[in-house]
C-alpha cells in the first residue's frame, strides 16, 4: 500500500476540477491533505472532500513544497505560470491543459511503460479527451493493425468549453423554444440545434489549436511519429459527452475478428456489438469506459477500419486519465 | 420559354413534398397543372400552391398518362410500386428516395451532361442530400484535384427523417428541458442533446443503407467508379441542415489557392473565408447554395485536402435539386 501524499488541485471549481476532487474520494486515492487551489478569481469557493467543504485559496500564494503531486486542471495562463514553479519545487505536476512545456503524454493503459523514461519531479499532461478516447481504442490494436493514416471527426460537447459552455446551450435552448429572440453571448453564434465547426482559433494554415493538440498527442502516446492524422473538431449540441468518426487506413487487410477480439479484451473499453451502437448521453456520459461501436472495414478497401467512439470528456478523457496517470505514478515512482 | 406541362407530385404533404410545391412556385416552374399526390393515408389533405389549396389525392387512383413528370418524394414503398406505372404511360420520373431501379443520379450543375445519354421518359434520382452537398463542392475541383479517397462525416438533421424528426427533436427537448422523465418515441433513444451513430439499419457488413447511398451516388455523378468513399452517417440533434466534415485524399499535392479559386467560382457555392466558417442554421438553412469553408491541406501531407460543408437538406439537397433536374430536362429534352 501507498503511503499517503499531500496534493493539489488547481482549477478545482471547474468542471474538470470538481471531477477529479470527487473521483480522488471515489478511489480512494492516497491523499493525506487535499490542497484546492484556483486563480484569485475562483479563490474563496468550497468543494466538497470526505465529508468536508474544503476551501480554495489562490494558487499565487502556494507552497508547492509542501506537496508531492499537483493536477492542474485549469487554464493554459494558469499552468504557464505555475507549472515551474511547482517542479522546481520537487512537486510532480499532471497538467489537463495542454500546455505544459516539455511534459510527456501519458494515456492510462496506453502508454504507461513511457514513465519509466522519467523522474521525479514528473512533468505529465493528460492529453485531450479526444486524444484519451482515440489512443485508448487504437492501443488495443497495435497488435493487429498498422495504422497509416487516421480520419477522425470529433464531435465535442459543450462541456469542453468548461462550465460556461454547459450554461449556455442550456440558456440558447431554452430561449428558441420558447420562441425568444436568440442573443449569443459564451460562444459567438447559436449552437443550440447547431453545429459549429471550429471548437478554438484557428492558425494561419486553418487548423484548430485543438486539431494540432489531438494529433500530436495521439501520435506520442501511439509512439507513431510517421501517422498521418486528419483532425476536424466540432462542438455539437450536447452537454456532456465526445461522439469521434474514425476512418483508420492500414498498411495491410484489415482482419475484423482480429479487430474486435483486441477491442473486447480492452479494459478500458466497452464495445457495441453490430446492429447496435453507443452514445455519449445514452452509454459513456458518467462511466470509466470507453464505448465504441460501427466497427467495420471499407466499403471497397479491405485496408480500412471505420469505428464510432463515445467517451466521457468531463470524467474519463480528462479527470479520470490525470488520476489513473497519478495512480501510476504512486505506484511505481512517488 | 417552354410551355406549360402537367406535373405529378408524389408525396406532397412531407417536408420535401411540400418545399417542392413551394419552389415550383417560387421559380415560376412552367406547370399548367399540378396534381398533388399521396398514399392513401395522406389523401385528402391540402397544399397551398399559386393562392389556392390543392387537394392531395391517392397516387394509386391516378392516371399518369396525363402528366409528362413526376416528383417522387414519398418512401421507398411508394416509388417501387408507382415508378414504373408513370414511366410505362411515358411520364419522366424524378425519384428523391433513391429506390427508383436505373435510375440515374443527377446532381444539377455536377453532372448535367448525364442527360444527354438518355431519351424520354427519363428516370432520374435526386441524390441523397449529402451526396448533392457533396458532388457540388467536388465538381468544381475537378480540374484542380485528383481524388483518390474520400471520407466524410455527414452530421445530418432529423428532418432528414422527414417531419416525425423535427417532432420528435423538439418533444424530446422539451421534456428534458423541464426535467420531466424522457420517452422516447419516433427515435429509439434519446436524440436530443445527444448523436445517433447511425441514420437507418445498418447491413451485415456494418454499413448504413444512407452511407452506402451516398458512395454509390457519389461515385455516380462524379463519374469516378475508383474513387474511394469512406461514409458515416449520424443523425445530430439540429432540426435542418446537414454538416459534413471531408478529407480529401487527392493523388497529387494539393493547390490551396486553385482550390479556392475554384470554389468560388461555382455558382451552386459560397465559400467562407478562413477563421470564419459556415453552420446549417446560421447559413445554410432556407439557402439555394452550399455553404463551404474550413478548407485547408492535411496537417502535414500535402496531398490531403479538408474541408466543411452546411447544406440545407431539405430544400438544397432534397427539393432544390429535383426542381432543377427537372428544369434542366424541360429545357432540353422534354
Amino acid at each position: 500500500m501507498s503511503p499517503s501524499l499531500e496534493i493539489a488541485v488547481i482549477g478545482a471549481t471547474g468542471t474538470v476540477g470538481e471531477t477529479l476532487v470527487q473521483l480522488l474520494e471515489e478511489r480512494e486515492f492516497p491523499v493525506s491533505t487535499l490542497h484546492l487551489l484556483a486563480s484569485i478569481e475562483s479563490a474563496g469557493a468550497s468543494v466538497p472532500f470526505r465529508g468536508k467543504n474544503l476551501r480554495v485559496r489562490d494558487v499565487a500564494e502556494f507552497d508547492f513544497a509542501r506537496v508531492r503531486l499537483a493536477f492542474f486542471a485549469a487554464g493554459e495562463a494558469v499552468i504557464r505560470s505555475f507549472a515551474s514553479r511547482a517542479l522546481q519545487a520537487g512537486c510532480s505536476v499532471i497538467d489537463l491543459s495542454g500546455a505544459l512545456e516539455q511534459g510527456v503524454a501519458l494515456v492510462a493503459g496506453a502508454n504507461d511503460s513511457a514513465l519509466a523514461q522519467l523522474q521525479a519531479p514528473f512533468a505529465l499532461i493528460s492529453p485531450s479527451p479526444s486524444a484519451v478516447a482515440l489512443a485508448s481504442v487504437l492501443a488495443p490494436l497495435r497488435e493487429v493493425l498498422t495504422p497509416e493514416r487516421i480520419c477522425v471527426t470529433a464531435c465535442l460537447s459543450v462541456s469542453s468549453r468548461g462550465r460556461e459552455g454547459v450554461n449556455e446551450l442550456a440558456r440558447q435552448t431554452a430561449e428558441l423554444l420558447n420562441a425568444r429572440p436568440l442573443e449569443p453571448r459564451f460562444f459567438d453564434r447559436q449552437v443550440a440545434f447547431n453545429i459549429l465547426a471550429q471548437p478554438d482559433a484557428v492558425d494561419e494554415e486553418g487548423h484548430a489549436q485543438l486539431e494540432r493538440r489531438l494529433a500530436r498527442e495521439l501520435k506520442e502516446v501511439l509512439a507513431s511519429p510517421g501517422l498521418d492524422v486528419a483532425a476536424t473538431c466540432v462542438l455539437a449540441p450536447v452537454f456532456f459527452g465526445d461522439s469521434l468518426s474514425v476512418c483508420i487506413q492500414s498498411a495491410k487487410d484489415v482482419d475484423l475478428g482480429a479487430v474486435n477480439a483486441a477491442l473486447e479484451e480492452a479494459d478500458a473499453l466497452e464495445c457495441v456489438e453490430l446492429g447496435d451502437y453507443p452514445t455519449a448521453v445514452g452509454d459513456a456520459v458518467g462511466q470509466d469506459v470507453i464505448y465504441v461501436g460501427r466497427v467495420r472495414k471499407g466499403l471497397e478497401d479491405p485496408r480500412q477500419l471505420n469505428l464510432w467512439i463515445a467517451s466521457d470528456n468531463v470524467r474519463k478523457g480528462a479527470a479520470l486519465n490525470a488520476i489513473q496517470s497519478g495512480e501510476l505514478l504512486i505506484k511505481h515512482y512517488l
